[in-house]
């Protein structure tokens, strides 16, 4: 269950980062400035870039999803070069993630051994990939991104990277 | 039994996060500058400094687990002001994370409401208070934190950050 809730919060996630993005837009039309010019920023020289930020984020919530399931995850091409075509990447990653439900991660036991197509000959059990490998670095790149979009000047706060709380009086 | 996993994760990222220091105090000494300049380093004028980072993300770690566990977290005090003194924040914080076990959290359920000292007159859902908070928002400063470090300039790779991993042969 803690898995599918993991897939469905990485979800959440994403479009809290979607979000993001549209007041990056924002933030350039007031500006006056290109927002794609946030696609090639950088915290320094040798660190990947904004669109590649964003890419593996949404690469590493589709890849966590479907290595848990035993399925194999749709690719998507590395051609985005605008903040338009990076919003489409997310919504491309946000309808994968919506065919998941708890039922997909049913007979996946933490000491599973999961096996990563870009790690042939290795194989990791579930638990340590999805808590030890995958949650903290999917949220690295989501972070590194806001804090891109922060570095080059656009209002963002904390709630506009974790979004709406489920508060209640009490 | 999720809930116990992700305080250990809690507690090796941020066993990683002191092995980084350790590495930022080595490149400031081979480049001849103080690793303090460090702690009021910010990524914008109106973010929080480095040396908030660190203590945020030790104060999130220590809140989840005293939290889940219906405890009292120990109050450590925000006067650090140089890196080895995050370092011993760090320390402390581990020590308190160290004496949580699995048996800690086994009365708390899905929908247990959990109370925050700082949100008065508000309840949150267990489940909802550590995937859609307390894991995005602890990640978010340690890899703030990260990215500080690698702006300035600090020879940091994702091993670095996520530490040794339990792949084996298989």
């Amino acid at each position: 269950m803690y898995q599918y809730l993991t897939i469905r919060q990485f979800a959440r996630t994403l479009r809290n980062l979607d979000a993001v993005l549209d007041k990056a837009i924002k933030h350039a039309e007031a500006r006056k400035f290109d927002v794609n010019n946030f696609c090639a920023a950088r915290l320094f020289p040798d660190m990947l870039p904004f669109v590649t930020q964003v890419r593996i984020a949404c690469d590493q919530a589709k890849a966590t999803a479907a290595n848990l399931a035993g399925k194999e995850a749709p690719k998507h091409e590395d051609n985005e070069t605008t903040v338009a075509e990076l919003r489409g990447r997310i919504a491309k990653c946000l309808a994968y993630l919506e065919t998941f439900t708890a039922a997909d991660f049913e007979h996946t036991k933490p000491d599973t051994l999961i096996r990563l197509p870009n790690r042939p000959g290795k194989v990791i059990q579930a638990d340590e990939y999805l808590f030890a490998r995958q949650i903290p670095n999917f949220y690295f790149h989501v972070t590194t991104a806001y804090d891109l979009l922060r570095h080059g000047g656009v209002e963002l706060g904390k709630a506009d990277y974790l979004g709406p709380l489920g508060f209640v009086d009490g």
